[in-house]
């Protein structure tokens, strides 16, 4: 393992990454071919159903593939799937040698891909920059393993731990550059979900701005369907909603919502697993609860959020109690904190975004 | 003004510190004398009604002074106080060149004490590491520009902005790192106020622990003394104990607490601004605020809170609603919050410590 192999693995990464948050239920790849000094192949996986990231840069370096070296960021598939095995082509093209930034966690390639490879006399190098490569795929990682989608909980709060004055006021409470932040964070996942309380209270748009064209799919969870009849998120127009409710909701708000090209569905009872399920069950991979504290206090106890992203402002707003990021969570000492681990801390504008993760090994979340 | 300069105002600033939290209602000052590139005396205040740095440095240095450039970090005071004026000192001793860090914003002093030795001939430059040295004595300075204590207020809370589980629970919120930092704080400042639940809650102690064996004043504000017979803080052989309590208060527990040798004082009403004028009058500069969310809102309100330290820690412990580090503040909207300036972050353990300063300048403080 050579500084050009990280080099040429970070340019995997680089290709990889223009497709963030249209790859699901796949992971996120690139692929370069190196023949001598010279990159010869570029690719990464477009979306779900599009040819794999081998795919491409095999095409685009045509016979200067034969005893070149191929780099990506994600061990190449040996199954038939919607597309044929990767690790076939790149033995026809001849490759001489593939470094591997990770090994596919998905059980139906782990290991299998490498194999092949070595099988046909191509040397095989895996793990380089192998950290960066599982954190950019993170979601898809945990989606293969833990057959769920990866959640993000995501909040804005002051100083003083609110997310909204007592009023419920809360335009804004970070500043402009952390809501671009935010933005292009939508741009990356699946879905971003809210309450009913959120689409009362903040009539939120959910999209990336002038970030990308490329919305989430937007979801609200609403046990009786007391939605405002005008919001932004029944502009469908601009991305698509889907309204999660229980069968006893009101059935004239539920035409109305439906008359404007918003989508339904109907879990009984309403719960953030039965939300998640079935978005994981629609392929989705990562899911970023945008909610208030209620719903974020559930989808913690359920086990659903595995990564936190707080954003916290400058200022003091202070109470009476008010609007706290995480509600009921059931614990009555603070030893029994959820802990998160591996805190990263970063100035955006005013702003300190802090990002974590909740334990994901010793399964202290589902706390209830 | 050289690097040499400003590295000789480094070790003055090192001197001064040594009487961090002894010099109320004086500034730390440190003081040195270099003739050649020899430092030959040394010195700094130790406590109010003790020498100025000068003195001692000048004492140290004997003869030697003669014709050598004095460091101070501190304008030289100019008038009889408790101890004669240093700049006659300066000038007796024939020093050639006095370097300062800032001018003296006492106005007894302001200027006066350059202006007399400018005046015998000697060079004077002044402003060297001024943020430096402004820094250290920012309460200082306060105290002499705004007839105040300088307050800070310090909370840990988690990162979801709870100070306490919803059963008032909160041993602890933050690391040990973070309560160490904490205690070498408390050997910094002049008073430590809590409230009575703070008390009752987490009965604390309130002192340095192992870092100093000088502890602050320890206050309780209480309006009914309905606090506990047997508390840490009535420990007074440790630390003095000073209790605010109104003219109601419960009689008998009022004496009993005088038996224990705490001091017990009536203000009625019992406010902050009357516990910082009191305290302001016996000649403390730094006030360090930790306590509960309605005293601090109070506090807030008061306009008597410059600065805020908030260490949060690496968890969640949600609500019910619960305890959050500042409560009624009166505002409504968001865009009413009381903005921090001067946002700095550290690292502490696992936690993170957020300095910042209410802004001073501009009148938001006293929001009510």
């Amino acid at each position: 393992m050579s500084d050009r192999d990280r080099q040429y693995m970070q340019r995997c990464l680089e290709l990889a990454a223009q497709a963030a948050g249209q790859t699901a239920p796949n992971p996120m790849v690139g692929c370069i071919i190196v023949q001598g000094e010279e990159i010869v192949g570029e690719g990464f996986h477009p979306a779900a159903g599009q040819p794999h990231a081998e795919v491409f840069a095999l095409r685009q370096a045509g016979d200067r593939a034969r005893g070149a070296t191929l780099y990506v960021n994600l061990e190449p598939c040996n199954h038939y799937g919607r597309t044929p095995p990767c690790s076939e082509a790149v033995v026809a093209a001849g490759l001489k040698r593939v470094v591997v930034g990770m090994v596919d966690p998905d059980p139906r390639v782990t290991g299998g891909g490498i194999a092949r490879l070595q099988q046909a006399g191509i040397e095989v190098t895996v793990g380089v920059e192998q950290a960066a490569c599982e954190q950019m795929n993170e979601a898809f990682v945990w989606r293969v393993t833990q057959r769920r989608p990866f959640g993000i909980l995501k909040y804005a709060m002051t100083l003083d731990g609110r997310i909204a004055a007592s009023t419920g006021h809360s335009a804004w409470v970070s500043s402009p550059e952390s809501r671009r932040q935010v933005h292009s964070l939508r741009s990356q996942v699946d879905a971003v979900i809210v309450g009913g309380n959120t689409v009362r209270l903040d009539n939120p748009r959910l999209t990336c701005h002038d970030i990308s064209d490329r919305h989430p799919l937007r979801v609200v969870m609403s046990r009786r369907l007391d939605l405002p009849l005008e919001a932004n998120l029944w502009q469908t127009d601009i991305a698509p909603t889907l309204v999660f409710t229980e069968e006893t909701a009101d059935r004239d708000r539920w035409r109305k919502l439906e008359d404007q090209g918003v989508e339904v569905v109907v879990r009984s009872p309403l719960t953030p697993s039965e939300v998640s399920a079935e978005l994981f069950n629609r392929g989705l991979s990562t899911l970023l609860w945008e909610c208030g504290g209620t719903l974020a206090a559930a989808a913690l106890r359920e086990g659903l959020i595995q990564k936190l992203l707080a954003f916290i402002a400058p200022k003091l707003i202070g109470g009476p109690p008010g609007y706290s990021p995480v509600g009921d969570l059931g614990l009555l000492r603070m030893d029994q904190a959820l802990k998160v681990e591996r805190s990263q801390w970063q100035a955006i504008g005013p702003d300190l975004c802090w990002t974590a993760y909740l334990d994901l090994v010793s399964g202290q979340e589902g706390v209830s």
